[in-house]
């Protein structure tokens, strides 16, 4: 070993010690009579301090010739400092050098290795592994790691097994775009790579496997926006003779560990939300709970008074912001501003006023007295000191915009701390969802068709079947979101584990007889040889972590991740390949 | 949850209890006023016992109705049976029912759902999930799933992280065949799947990760062998500050816990042998030390008796099988058939007995009189009993018949227990293989080529440096392989560090600067940061998992594995593909 500690671990216990360390140069001060080396490891950083007077000609020469991010080890003995710093866990000790050896030589990095690093994206993605060395790059993928071995041995003791699903599978239309790979055994077939091991791990389910997990990376060829990465990882889980409740207590359980062995927080049990509830009251389907601030449908409230706007609108729907009366004219022009721009789509924004007096002034007095706004305020349980927010138009369209609204509202109040968190499930997700839009997957239909807003797999609630046919757009789901902070984090469903409610399920999704045994036979078939009732969900787990490390982007969570072109700019890849691996393959490049 | 116990937990203290268990019908047997069901799951089986003409019509009616691998829910009470069965473990109760719930029917599977079964290997691969319903498949899995969360918190006490590296990556022509993923995004453009995380292990040293581990999948495209799957699963690790004795000693610490913890076996100290002693004495780098039986050089003993085979052979090699002296003519000739067998391929075999009497007897008595045959058994330790075979011809050739023989001889004498385990290292392996064969991943020569006998980032020994250039064959790398009972279970190297070096071993094995700058820049440019001496290794975790588990086919320890051509015959994969994703894929298939 080039070391008998590492830089994080010295302490005034060691002092007399002689000790070797090795790492990564921090930085150098040279004083003359007094030189300092700041080297660093991933466990921290410790302080070698030269007295050039009493030093080996040697040593000093060698220290003279450092550069930052050389790789050294030093031998010395542990010393007492004069001043301690506080700033460093080694901070009460330092090293005299007996010897330095340069393991390495490192050229100057493009960037500075430290906390706040003057490198921009692009030039840290390049050189990732110097990214790498920065501490708070280095604790998040610590964090990451924490989660997975916290989460496989709480799984682990619940008789959860991990089992590894196969990467190389089958392409299957629908769902989003597959990755494929050419297979040179078999010419002109391909593999896909999974999006999920969904089939498997149902398969699993009816091989008896009962209770199965894995922490498992998946595959989508999207267009990428800024939080999508086409390899991402799944904490993959499904159980078999349960029902929704045993899997939401399951997994609740679990989410409630993490926080409490990794970040020291304890989660209060999680509240349950319904999808139409979700939509009713915050105009999303995950939405964030660390604050209130409910929408309140007005329609029969402000109606009848020749607003126009108003008396057009599918809906009226309001948000109170608490304590926000004194908003300036400089802050509501911006809200208008906001809520007009093209991707929240709203025409315009309606405000009042609650002043802290008790008057109300609103942005459509010529509409409203104050008589009529004091109704307003009551429904919306405002107070003096709060601002009352309105939109209104089509119904979808005007919960979307104030959904968005009132995020911005939470962001301006200061209501959503990243250390503070929200937990809970939506519950009673839509089966089905009718898609106006024909893509590349869509089969055999044109005009739209109904998708499945979960999967394919997801069984409808019992007491909903006989919907199917007649209004399938009713049809609630045994399907659930783990949604954190207005983040979906989880998300999973209740199977169908009958073989001809499955075959009814593709029919409607506009499969054929045929295609749908050509891609999911495999599937109905194990069906037919006892199939339990089972059910599961995923965690997203690059989000997952984000979350947890309080931070947004899930790239900074990912050890190499790709840029919004699915290219990895270190190892500049995608790339050509020879023209023998594609005659290998029996495929050839279109021009 | 549709069970209060599992079928594996009842036992004489829950007798009274009103429980609820669910699974699948292992079979009934109807006596007329009795009736029993093994109900089965993966914990167990309970039986099921109706007194026909006390119960319930219900209950008898559907009792009667089902069928092998029928899903069913049963409520009732548990009570003591009148005779146990020591047999199962839930063998002192039985469950009365008060109900019986079918929750799916199932119809006959094509083979039984028993530790033997009478379906084919085809079969049960076809039905997979049916199959993984059978003891010895499921118990194989959860051993897997033991090791994998031994190995993860082992190294995470040591202070490892286990960090992701990704899937898609970029396709190399050093070593194996690549599978490769078109991008859509980057027409043209290809991703390739990693045949192991190699260059990222190495690129999280730089990035001063310093002890990195993955249970990771890697993918090679080669021609399949029984034993090889195109996906496999490797422990992969990286150390930094590190020696080859460093190395050494924290897997040998893995190998021995996981033995401990999982089997329950105390296994000794590994010892070490040098590349060139496994070879001297064993014919083979991954010699089977559960018996001695060494090979025995003996040129300078047997030549110039007139016997021409001998005198004409660049190695005369004998061994040792003791106790074998009794062996049948026809036991000989057997012997003699197996090395002249195509895939061995010596010409004969000789072999002298030395029989209990204390005389000696040999296939060659016409050139050797006893006298010589005592200097044979001198020179081989053989005592009375025991059974001399030679081989004779070309040294490689020769010592890998010999090899193939030793091993024979290993199997016909008992000596190579499935439950006794010899693990030990090979050290010093050669740093390069000369290969006389152009592949397709040859670069830029004709007439063979230096490969790495590991792979290129291996370090040579720092004394055999100078050899590089006069002496590429006889250079020795920091480069070792963990054998156990004759299978290479992970090898591994100390890495080259320096980018001089690494340009230089690039260069031998015949890449242009500009090729390996195309290839590995990112590498070599990463060593210009300050790379810290690095080294680790990889364990093959699925045929860890087949050796500790006493198989020999790593298929058995794979949830769904892939047969010889590269197929999932379950879900029917590799398969066509459609025009449009080929379309969007700017490829198209070859005719």
């Amino acid at each position: 070993m080039l070391r008998s500690h590492t830089c994080g671990e010295l302490r005034i216990n060691h002092v007399g010690q002689t000790v070797t360390i090795s790492g990564w140069v921090q930085g150098i001060r040279d004083k003359g009579s007094l030189l300092w080396i700041d080297l660093r490891d991933r466990y921290g950083i410790t302080q070698i301090t030269i007295e050039t007077e009493n030093a080996s000609k040697d040593i000093v020469d060698i220290a003279r010739s450092l550069g930052r991010e050389f790789v050294i080890s030093v031998s010395g003995k542990v010393v007492e400092r004069y001043s301690k710093s506080d700033k460093l866990e080694t901070g009460d000790i330092e090293i005299n050098p007996d010897k330095i050896t340069i393991l390495n030589t490192a050229i100057i990095p493009p960037f500075t290795i430290e906390d706040e690093t003057d490198g921009g994206d692009d030039l840290r993605m390049k050189y990732r592994y110097l990214d790498l060395r920065r501490n708070p790059v280095r604790k998040n993928l610590e964090l990451r790691h924490r989660l997975a071995i916290e989460t496989r041995n709480y799984l682990d003791k619940l008789n959860f097994l991990e089992v590894e699903t196969p990467v190389l599978i089958k392409s299957t239309p629908e769902g989003a775009r597959d990755f494929v790979v050419p297979s040179r055994m078999n010419p002109g077939e391909f593999y896909a790579l999974p999006q999920s091991p969904q089939t498997f791990k149902q398969l699993l389910m009816v091989g008896g496997f009962d209770r199965y997990y894995q922490i498992v990376k998946c595959f989508r060829d999207e267009d990428l926006r800024a939080d999508r990465q086409p390899e991402f990882t799944q904490i993959d889980c499904e159980m078999a003779f349960v029902e929704q409740e045993d899997i939401l207590n399951t997994f609740e359980g679990l989410v409630r560990s993490l926080f409490k062995t990794v970040k020291g927080i304890d989660i209060p049990t999680l509240s349950r939300m319904t999808y139409a509830d979700a939509m009713k009251y915050y105009g999303n389907d995950k939405p964030d709970i660390r604050f209130e601030m409910k929408f309140v449908e007005l329609n029969n409230i402000v109606k009848g008074q020749n607003f126009k706007v108003f008396d057009d609108a599918q809906l009226v729907v309001g948000i109170c912001a608490k304590g926000a009366a004194e908003y300036t004219r400089k802050q509501l022009d911006e809200l208008t501003e906001f809520v007009k721009r093209p991707q929240i789509g709203a025409t315009g924004l309606v405000y009042a006023r609650y002043n802290s007096d008790g008057t109300i002034k609103s942005s459509v007095d010529k509409f409203y007295n104050e008589e009529e706004l004091k109704k307003w305020a009551a429904a919306m349980n405002a107070q003096a000191g709060d601002l009352i927010l309105i939109l209104a138009g089509e119904e979808n369209k005007t919960r979307k915009a104030m959904s968005e609204l009132r995020l911005e509202m939470g962001n301006r109040l200061g209501l959503r701390d990243k250390n503070t968190f929200a937990c809970h499930w939506i519950i009673d997700f839509p089966l089905l969802e009718f898609s106006e839009e024909v893509d590349s997957t869509s089969i055999g239909e044109t005009g739209g068709r109904w998708h499945a807003k979960h999967h394919p797999f997801t069984s409808p609630k019992p007491e909903d079947i006989a919907l199917l046919d007649s209004d399938p757009g009713a049809v609630r789901a045994n399907a659930y979101d783990l949604v954190i902070n207005g983040v979906e984090i989880g998300g999973g469903s209740i199977r169908i584990h009958d073989k001809n409610l499955q075959a009814k399920m593709f029919s409607l999704l506009g499969f054929t007889k045929e295609e749908a045994q050509a891609q999911f036979g495999f599937l109905m078939n194990a069906f037919e040889y006892g199939a339990p009732p089972h059910g599961g969900l995923a965690f997203g787990f690059d989000r997952l972590c984000s979350l947890i490390g309080g931070a947004d982007v899930i790239r900074d969570f990912i050890a190499f991740p790709k840029n919004n072109s699915g290219r990895d700019v270190m190892i500049n890849s995608p790339s050509p390949i020879a023209q023998a691996q594609l005659d290998e393959l029996a495929i050839a490049l279109k021009k």
